[in-house]
């Protein structure tokens, strides 16, 4: 069969990575595929390319457009990233009739509805398993490999910034600040780190793992987003002492009320082997009815690895360019015109056990007062912990609570913070078991 | 669409886990594939129907020939185990032009390029996704999410019952024997264990996985397999002191020299996610050239997470119904044309590094004498430890060596255990980094 000639927007850090995997393994991709994958045509507002991504036989252009609307590219790979003017690339190239490929989470989560519903339209396939946790073929594990199972929940490491961050803390007993300029100097953080430590970019992903999950429309604007920003060295050391990692996880559930789409630091057992997952890596763990726990981990971000699914996603679409578009595998892994309409669940609905540290005077009565408050708000104390009280006569309280409706928490949380004894506000870190 | 035909050959565990994650999970599985799936033809010896499997609308035969030969069914799903009659009946569906699903690793590790020679004849596909490491979509990850690697290594725990038993060894100090026996009163190891403990169930799953990995014909013949029989608890606490966990592994490799194909314990730093997975739990670790390590977690046996795998490569086979077969997923991954007689690598030219335990006369010279054998051979020492004497004045004596050739680590061994202070065997195990 003939070669399929693929256009490339955008020569950075993964389509210099995509272009130098193609031509790598360009012999074992022809073997797999059945045919050749030629990067014919490359948008880069680059004037020099890359050293050693192979495309001397490639047309140039600086204006994407000659790109998306070539009528030689079957496949547009858009690594742009950020939602303009990816997006209108993406729907030019969808309206030229041509499959697209993207690593721009961002793109999918915000704009994937309307961009499925067009390439739904034309026939043709809008593939973006890089723009999830990088290499790890997690989208097809969801979509394809537990297809059989109603999924009950997923959790996942999906931002390895904020990975290596509370890494760092952990091993090292370091500050959330002193790391995250390291992160920033290693160029694993951004300059305005706030899209990975305050979870927006784990939310990107999250939301389209739920899409995927459940079979719901993607819905950003729904997910609830915490960042790590407020995680002290305390937190992490108490963790470790009560048996628990801090980890910042994306958790998707379906519970009786609806879909739980949620983005915050989590305690979770040390003992489970997400907890183990470490620096700069992602994982997620899938919980199905009929498989139970499984567990994908892999390189979340970096050149090759983004690269790795960018190629596996563009020769899913060499293999099947000749099927019937119905038959296909669907976007968001359920037929578009299945989807449900089960909403997603507002925070305060949502139950989880709870940790809580919090600076009280060691005083008599202190503890009675604050089991008075939970007592009150049937939530229920699994462990409790007084630390010795430090110079200024105050002494770190940390409880963990069992599972409670996070309405009741938040009430019971003002309550203690308005007693006199206590000072400042209550750390409070959202308990999962994962079992 | 009208719903797909399925006919079952077996209602054991698997073959009613898989009517009842149908049953149970009808609707979800109708939304993600465009089209019911009813298994609308059983056969099985049984004179009754498992309860819950809900099978009341399905016909039933005692002749498994009925349900290849049944011209309404288009997908088989072959779940009887062992060569015969599955081999057959196999072949006969495929004659009949008819998809097959199978969990039967055995049939595929050592029929499978004849299997699928035929399947490749009358364009029909051969799903075995369940017949390696249960629930765990680990075939398509490596010939679908991967398939822009060069796949370097991959290294599996691809036996629950063997990871169970030297989970029990390291975790309660036990004795094989003494854990084997709860192994088979827990129902996890047959009668005969062999097929477990000795790792001919796990050479039947790793031939497989090195077919998809390298594109090579199945190669279970030339498959080296060491069980576990031989590792004592001593072993057991001497590498978790060294920081090592010791697990039965599956090792695929490509090298210089071809294909390492081999099954064997192993001793793997404790730190690796893939030393922390425990239990009967299955977990797979492949090192792709652009992706680096990913790892694929989750249970290798039992009902449902078979069932799981058997039902995703239904929907997968429902979803390619219409497909062109030229432009499938090849069942080896690579197309049928493509295939490499790179050669399977005897053992001898392995290279590994090496744990070694051996009694000695706890005399003078005793290390001198070793270490010059070592020394002769080119063989260094990367970690030595010596014992307290026990009462019959022999001590143990531990050695971890750097990366040595097979052959000259079995040349130096029989000298070390011809020395007159050395008694008895010289026990060896395997040494992987797996990074």
């Amino acid at each position: 069969m003939a070669p399929v000639k693929v256009g490339l927007l955008g020569l950075g850090t993964v389509g210099s990575g995509t272009a130098t995997v193609l031509k790598r393994n360009a012999e074992e991709i022809a073997r797999r595929a059945g045919r050749g994958i030629i990067v014919d045509f490359v948008a880069t507002s680059k004037s020099e390319l890359p050293a050693g991504v192979g495309l001397s036989n490639s047309r140039i252009t600086n204006d994407p457009y000659d790109v998306v609307n070539d009528p030689e590219i079957e496949i547009v790979v858009e690594l742009f990233g950020g939602t303009e003017p990816a997006k209108s690339l993406v729907l030019q190239a969808i309206a030229n009739g041509k499959h697209v490929v993207t690593a721009n989470k961002a793109l999918i989560a915000e704009h994937g509805n309307e961009i499925f519903a067009r390439a739904q339209e034309k026939g043709v396939i809008v593939a973006f398993e890089a723009g999830i946790a990088g290499g790890i073929p997690i989208i097809k594990a969801l979509r394809e490999g537990l297809s059989a199972n109603k999924i009950n929940w997923l959790a996942g490491i999906i931002n390895g910034t904020g990975n290596f961050i509370l890494t760092e803390m952990r091993d090292k007993g370091r500050d959330f600040q002193d790391v995250l300029k390291e992160a920033q100097a290693l160029g694993y953080a951004e300059a305005d780190p706030t899209f990975d430590v305050e979870g927006i970019d784990a939310a990107h992903k999250l939301c389209i793992l739920s899409s995927i999950a459940f079979g719901i429309p993607l819905q950003f604007d729904k997910t609830y987003t915490e960042g790590i920003s407020d995680i002290s060295s305390d937190d992490v050391d108490y963790a470790a002492e009560l048996g628990y990692s801090i980890k910042h996880l994306g958790i998707a559930k379906q519970t009786d009320k609806g879909i739980e789409q949620r983005v915050h630091p989590t305690l979770i057992p040390k003992k489970r082997l997400i907890a183990n997952v470490d620096g700069v890596m992602n994982a997620v763990l899938v919980h199905g009815d009929a498989v139970g726990p499984t567990l994908h981990y892999g390189a979340g971000a970096g050149s090759e690895p983004t690269a790795s699914a960018v190629v596996a996603d563009i020769i899913d679409i060499a293999r099947a360019l000749t099927s019937d578009p119905e038959n296909r595998v669907p976007h968001l892994a359920f037929q578009a015109d299945s989807l449900s309409d089960l909403p997603i669940v507002s925070m305060d609905q949502v139950e989880t056990a709870f940790y809580l540290r919090l600076s009280a005077l060691d005083e008599a009565g202190v503890i009675a007062e604050i089991t008075r408050i939970l007592g009150d708000g049937n939530i229920s104390i699994e462990a409790f912990i007084q630390k010795e009280p430090k110079d200024d006569g105050k002494a770190d309280i940390i409880l963990l609570t069992k599972v409670v409706n996070e309405g009741a928490m938040n009430d019971a949380i003002k309550k203690i913070e308005a007693l006199n004894v206590v000072s400042g506000k209550v750390s409070r870190i959202r308990v999962e078991s994962l079992s």
